[in-house]
């Protein structure tokens, strides 16, 4: 089945992404223009998600060095690094921006020691060619990890990881797709996720729109669930994986994870490689992002707190990997040690080149 | 400190109540004159929390059996079995509804037997007492568990279970209030407790006018702050306690039951004894009322998942005894084998008189 939306997509001289932020009320596509309009796209939300964060950051710097062609080499270089500078700070945690921002490094790189004249047009191909990747090595991520759920299963989830999290397709939700387009019998339920309702607002629309039975909870509500047996599986994406298998993902992952493990369920991350940061020996060490005490205190504009009460808004938490089932890539499935495993597949990234 | 509202008040010929559903933008107290207006406000959350629901339970048949008065004895019966089945309607899980309605049941049976021509009187004098009664032994409770709590905790409470759940002071909030009133440096973190937000609307307003500092959290960030070493005790009310010790609370207590035992934090019930139904062995015996989709779909009249998503909207759960470390009421802190405390606490009560 086709994707009943597209994340975001590269136009020639713009961008053209979902906003996500009116959904589900609102199906709207906006045209992003300037590295400032990107910045301001993936800071509020109207692209997030990991994966599609490394695409709008990739896309977001092809676009702001379409306006430097004609620049001298130096002057060139510069623009490039501010560019990349202003869209690394947009937001902490996920590493798939910074990964994304390496890789059209890379290629200016590249085309600087090959002396061409204008890197623009290979920038942009870079962006674009991200983008495809991504929406492929998703489609392997649910093939590898369709194995995992079984005929019957309800499967709880967390925020979204779907085709909207990414170019397409979706890393936790690629899982579930995949394993229901073949055929097996998968129920969801979506917890809401507070406080910006990704579960609510996107995860049960896009699996409204894929034909796929989903229930949403209030995110207090999956623990009493467990509880009485009405849940079998849990597969959430993530943002950042350090070296041990430690994943940050959207706040309330850590928690429904601990409800797993007391009930026994078993508990999966889905993740491309981009999103493992190898470079962090545990999840301590990934940088937690805090966010305006607004988006818990108000719901539409309107007030649900008093005024003046203070707020804690951390917009993610770590897994430690005892909790982890398992963690599903693009290049199999990793188990403890996941660093071990984790090696192995970048070592055949390496050799097999992209998905 | 005196109380900073009256959750609910006899006015001679009405019920005066604060409707919690306007809070915390509008601080607006109703008046209510018959038992259909009494049963609405107490499906609809206007008067929550099980002692406040029990208080507004004898107040309603109080107010309905006055329009009696003048019946001969069997009208007089007929009627206060109709308005008592209708107030027993209202909801299923909090038992001192039922426990309420007993109570005003034993005051007309003992009216009956010493032929008082009218015993309106006598109704009205029990719901007026209960009231006193409920307002008293919060303060008991908050006095048996204070010593639970040490300077310098921050304790993590969800949902309300403070002055506005019962006729004044709280059960849970009421151990957090007399530790902090004594002098201890004391901290509370308040779940919002969707989907209705008793915890941002209610909870964090109380403690906010009693000068108790308070921090808001999304329910899915509790686990969260626990890995970080941020919270030392949780308090939690009830609304039904099983035999054995398993305690009916807001959807969402038995998750952060669950993840206090993961982390090694005790997790204490406050309630009264009139919470106590020692007709059920354990906690699987209690009925939980599920309630509108729409709760979570909703806030403030705007939709905030597609339509038509199948939602669950569990109000209660249940934890087991096995995770609470004692259950705190006017009789002292009852802990294991539930049941033997509990006993000897009926027995000192029947011994000693109403508090």
């Amino acid at each position: 089945m086709e994707d009943p939306f597209r994340t975001i997509e590269w136009r020639g001289d713009h961008i053209r992404l979902l906003d996500q932020t009116l959904l589900p009320l609102d199906e709207k596509y906006i045209e992003i223009r300037t590295v400032d309009e990107m910045c301001d796209a993936i800071k509020r939300l109207a692209v997030r998600g990991a994966p599609a964060i490394g695409v709008a950051a990739a896309m977001g710097i092809a676009l702001g060095m379409l306006g430097a062609s004609g620049m001298d080499r130096e002057a060139y270089r510069a623009r490039f690094d501010e560019v990349c500078a202003q869209i690394a700070a947009t937001r902490p945690t996920a590493v798939n921006l910074f990964w994304a921002v390496s890789r059209m490094r890379a290629v200016l790189e590249k085309a600087e020691k090959l002396n061409v004249p204008d890197p623009s047009a290979l920038l942009v191909e870079e962006a674009v060619a991200l983008e495809r990747e991504d929406r492929a090595l998703c489609e392997r991520i649910g093939h590898n990890g369709m194995g995992l759920l079984d005929d019957g299963d309800t499967v709880l989830t967390h925020c979204n990881a779907g085709g909207l999290a990414t170019a397409g397709y979706g890393t936790a939700l690629g899982v579930i797709r995949s394993a229901f387009e073949n055929g097996k019998n998968i129920r969801v339920i979506s917890d809401e996720t507070r406080p910006l309702n990704q579960g609510s607002r996107i995860t049960s629309w896009e699996l409204q729109k894929l034909g796929v039975p989903v229930t949403l909870i209030p995110d207090n509500t999956a623990g009493a669930l467990m509880q009485r047996g009405e849940i079998q599986k849990v597969i959430v994406g993530a943002d950042r994986i350090a070296a041990n298998g430690d994943a940050a993902n959207k706040i309330g992952t850590y928690s429904v994870a601990v409800l797993a493990r007391h009930h026994g369920i078993p508990f999966y991350v889905a993740a491309p490689l981009s999103t493992i940061d190898m470079s962090l020996r545990s999840g301590t060490e990934i940088p937690i992002e805090e966010r305006d005490p607004r988006e818990v205190t108000h719901i539409g504009g309107i007030a649900i707190a008093p005024e003046g009460v203070a707020v804690r808004n951390i917009a993610f938490d770590v897994t430690p990997h005892e909790l982890i089932h398992g963690i599903i890539t693009e290049w199999g499935t990793a188990s403890e040690p996941y660093e071990e495993s984790f090696r192995a597949f970048f070592a055949a990234q390496e050799k097999g080149g992209a998905v």
